[in-house]
Order: structure tokens, then sequence, then C-alpha cells
């Protein structure tokens, strides 16, 4: 963790940064939570990902307690402070300190600066192997801080050898731990459209897909990835991250596909022109 | 709560019981939980609760810190530290400090003594309402800290005017946010048996019941609530709690039933041995 965090309308230094031991996060893992990363040291993205922050709060009622444009200016300052180049933000709004345990109350804020960990060039290279696990999360549209099946069930991953896991529900596929999931089917591009967090990379990559590709946001029955001639996972550090097995199953030939390569490159042309845009809103110099 | 708490080793102030924000039961809601009360200012049933605090621990995969008779040691001189007479007693045991807010580390143990809340008389005279919810608790035989569903239905309850939800799954019972099910019907005693956290009440009511009603502990159609001639819920303050309705559906005539009357005195009974036994073991002066 980098030196300096938030909390609650100041930036203090990490290892002073506490909460009563009475949060509901931590009584009833009542809270949700925003993670993106900056790019040439600026946060980029923040607006994308503060709408949804604002959209899961909503959802677990739990009232934001700044303006997007404060709380822009507090990662500005925070990330100053911490001089440092590239970074994880992590925004956690909790259900606060509860009298019975049971009742919401004022939620906590908090912003923490990470290091920031994106897969190695050989993973991109190589593609990854999921596995598949029956598992729909509660409230599936709001990023609440609820990793119960996610964290339980990384050791069975790692037994596996497997990169991460693949949910499905009613014999549909959903999303992964932490990404969301796409196939080709030669050049249609297809992803699950209902019961999954909408992710801020996947909204993108759908935006700079289409203008090549044929997309489909639909059900997705888990016997289509049998006709999948691709798949990738999305997410903020993972950008387009190959899949090349599910289970036993190898995807296409088994290897990254042309298509998959392709949107990468998109993807990372999309991002140099909101970096210069930003560059440009918040009149950084070059 | 009460002035003193119990964290890692250290009774301190409540006031100052705070644990850092990396903590994976902050970021990712990953713990698990007991509560459990006194009686004559004792925390009589100690025993069966560490039992299911040491399953809880270890479905998460988190070792416990203490041994059990060390745990009931500290509970001990945390009450009388209170100074209290009846009180709740709450342990939590966290996914602890995480360096990339996932992998699980040394786990945080907590105790926070809490202000007893009991069931008025006049609620155990009028019975209760519940609604019903399709939900199924991740983990259900864990008592975890995620109570997402729970938290985020509750303002509906007191929408609907009732005291608390009944989940159901498949279109079976299975328990209700913080409570154990039952339903007579006549003198057969019928509860869910799988997919839910086993209350230690439930264990205790089975026990004390089978020696004067037939017990069916298996699945239980949601259908059957039409046959029930009494229904109640069980828990560690509720004791026998009658429900007299559920969603539009009265349970039996409405009112509340012998049986259930009948079972609550077997109940307290039963915790009058437990006390007198509790005391012949600690060696305490009446």
């Amino acid at each position: 963790m980098y030196p300096y965090s938030f909390i609650n309308g100041k930036i203090i230094p990490f290892n002073k940064a506490f909460i009563q031991v009475n949060d509901l996060a931590l009584l009833r893992g009542y809270g949700c939570f925003e993670y993106f990363c900056t790019y040439k040291g600026l946060p980029v993205l923040i607006d994308d990902y503060l709408k949804r922050f604002e959209n899961s709060a909503r959802e677990l009622d739990l009232p934001l307690p700044y303006q997007k444009n404060e709380i822009v200016q507090i990662v500005m300052n925070l990330l100053k402070k911490n001089n440092i180049t590239e970074a994880g933000i992590r925004f956690i709004l909790t259900g606060g300190y509860s009298e019975d345990a049971f009742t919401v109350s004022k939620p906590n804020f908090i912003i923490l600066i990470e290091p920031l960990k994106i897969p190695e060039k050989n993973v991109y290279r190589k593609g990854v192997k999921l596995i598949t696990l029956k598992h729909q999360r509660e409230f599936s549209s709001a990023k609440s801080i609820n990793y119960l099946t996610a964290i339980r069930n990384f050791h069975v991953c790692k037994k596996e050898n497997a990169y991460d896991v693949l949910y499905y529900f009613n014999n549909h596929i959903l999303e992964v731990t932490r990404s969301n999931f796409f196939i080709f089917k030669e050049n249609n591009l297809l992803t699950p459209k209902d019961d999954i967090l909408h992710g801020i990379t996947r909204k993108i990559i759908i935006e700079i897909a289409s203008k090549e590709f044929k997309i489909e946001e639909r059900e997705l029955p888990l016997i289509e990835l049998n006709a999948a001639t691709e798949a990738f996972l999305s997410g903020t550090t993972k950008k387009v991250l190959p899949v090349v097995m599910v289970d036993k199953l190898k995807i296409g030939n088994g290897k990254v596909g042309l298509n998959s390569k392709h949107l990468l490159k998109l993807f990372e042309n999309y991002i140099s022109k909101r970096i210069q845009e930003f560059q440009d809103k918040y009149r950084i110099s070059h």
C-alpha cells in the first residue's frame, strides 16, 4: 500500500488508517467499492468508475458523502501526495458504525492507493485457463464488497492450475471473479448481459469493437463455449486477456486468437486518446 | 456497546477498538462470527457456540488463534471487567490484513460485549409476521459475516409490517435472516435440515422437543405452510418466538399455539439446568 490514504475527509498515513470495529463492513460485510488505475499517473477513467460507484452506493442505500468533482480532486491530491507513477485506486464505502450491529448508519468513505499489479506479457502470449463454478453474486449489478465465494474458492484455482473462476448459473455463463467474459464466434463478439457487474472495460470494449465486429449482448448458455473460436476476459488491470481453456475444453485451437490480439490493440489506442482528453480537460502540461 | 472489548490478545476500551482498513472483512466481506448471550451474567452455552465458531472458521480456512478454554477465560474476564449483568457476546474472526486485497492472511480476532436486546413479552403473546424471499446464503453452514441480502431487504420488512424475512430456495423453506424456522403439524415438529445455519437454539429445541413430539428434520416445501397448525422461529435472543402469519397466509388459526408456548417453557427449564451446571463446573458461588 502507498503511504497516504484518505478517510472521511482527511488524507492520513496509511499506517494510521483505521476504522472502529463496529462498522457494518466488518460486522456484516456490508459496503461497496470501486477499483481502477492510473495511466501516465493520471486517473484517466475516473468519471466512468465514479458513475458506477454512485450506482452501487444507491443500490446499497448508502449516500455518497462527496460530489463527484470533489472526489476527483481528492484523488488528484492523494496521487500527488504519494508521489507515484502508476497505481491502483480503491474507493470503499461502508455501512457505517452501527448501534445494533444491523442498522445502516453514516457510511465511512475510504480511498486507498495501491501498487498496480498487471499480468505479465507472457500471460497475454500464452492465454489463460479458467475453471467454472455455479454461482451468482448477490445484487450482481452492485460492486458490493462480498467476495466470500471468490476468496473461498481461490485455492481451487491454484490446485487446478487455473488463472481464475468463471461463474455460471442456470447453465448460463455470467462473469469471472473480478472480470467480465467474452467469446468470439468467428467475427461475432458475444458477452453475457444480465446478472453480472457491468465492467467499465467491458463497456469500452463493446464500444470500440462494435465498429469491426457484430456484438451480441445476451444470455450465453454454457454450451456455446463449444462453438467459441476465441475467448477473453476483460477488466481494469487485465484489459483484454485471452482465455484458451475452460475446464477441460480447449477454446478454438487452444491458442491466443487474432481478434483478441487486435481488440487489445484497439483498447490501448482508446486509452491513449482518453489520456490526451484528460490532460486537456485538467490542463495538465505534457 | 459496553466499555471494554478484546482484540488480538488484549482487553481494550471499545472506543479504542480499531482495525486497519486493509483487513479482508472490510475489503472483501471475508470473515465469520458468533453471537450468544449470558444467563445470570454467565456465558452458559459458550461451549456449544465455540464449537460452531470453530466450524465456521474451518469452512473459511481461518485458523482460530486461541484454544477453546482460553477463549472461555477471556470472555469471563471481559464480562467481569465490563461489570454487567446480561449481555450479548460477539466473536469476529476476519480474513486479516491483506497485501493484495484478496489473499487471506493472519486473522484478526475480536470480542465485543453488547447490550442484550430481547423481544418484549407482548411479541410472544401476539406472535409475529414473516415475509418470504427467494435466497440461499453462500456457504450456508458457516456463520460468515455476509448479510448483504439481509440488510438490503430489512426496509422491505418494515414496509410490510413484518418482523423478519423467511428465505426459501427451489420452493423449499430454509431459514429466517438470523433465526431458524419450525412448524408444527399437530404434534409433529418439522424443520429444514440442509442449506441452513444449524442454530444452537435449534439444536436444543430438537433435543428437548423429541421427548414429547415427533421430529422431522427434512426438506420443507413452501406448500407445507398451508398445513401448519403452528410455526415459530428459534434463535439465541428469540428462544421460541411464535409466527402467526407468513406473507398473507395465516398459520393455523392465526394465534399463538399451545405447543409453541409449551416449548418455550421447556427451553427455559433447560437453560435453568445449564446455568446450574455451568456454575458447578466453574465453581461459581450462588
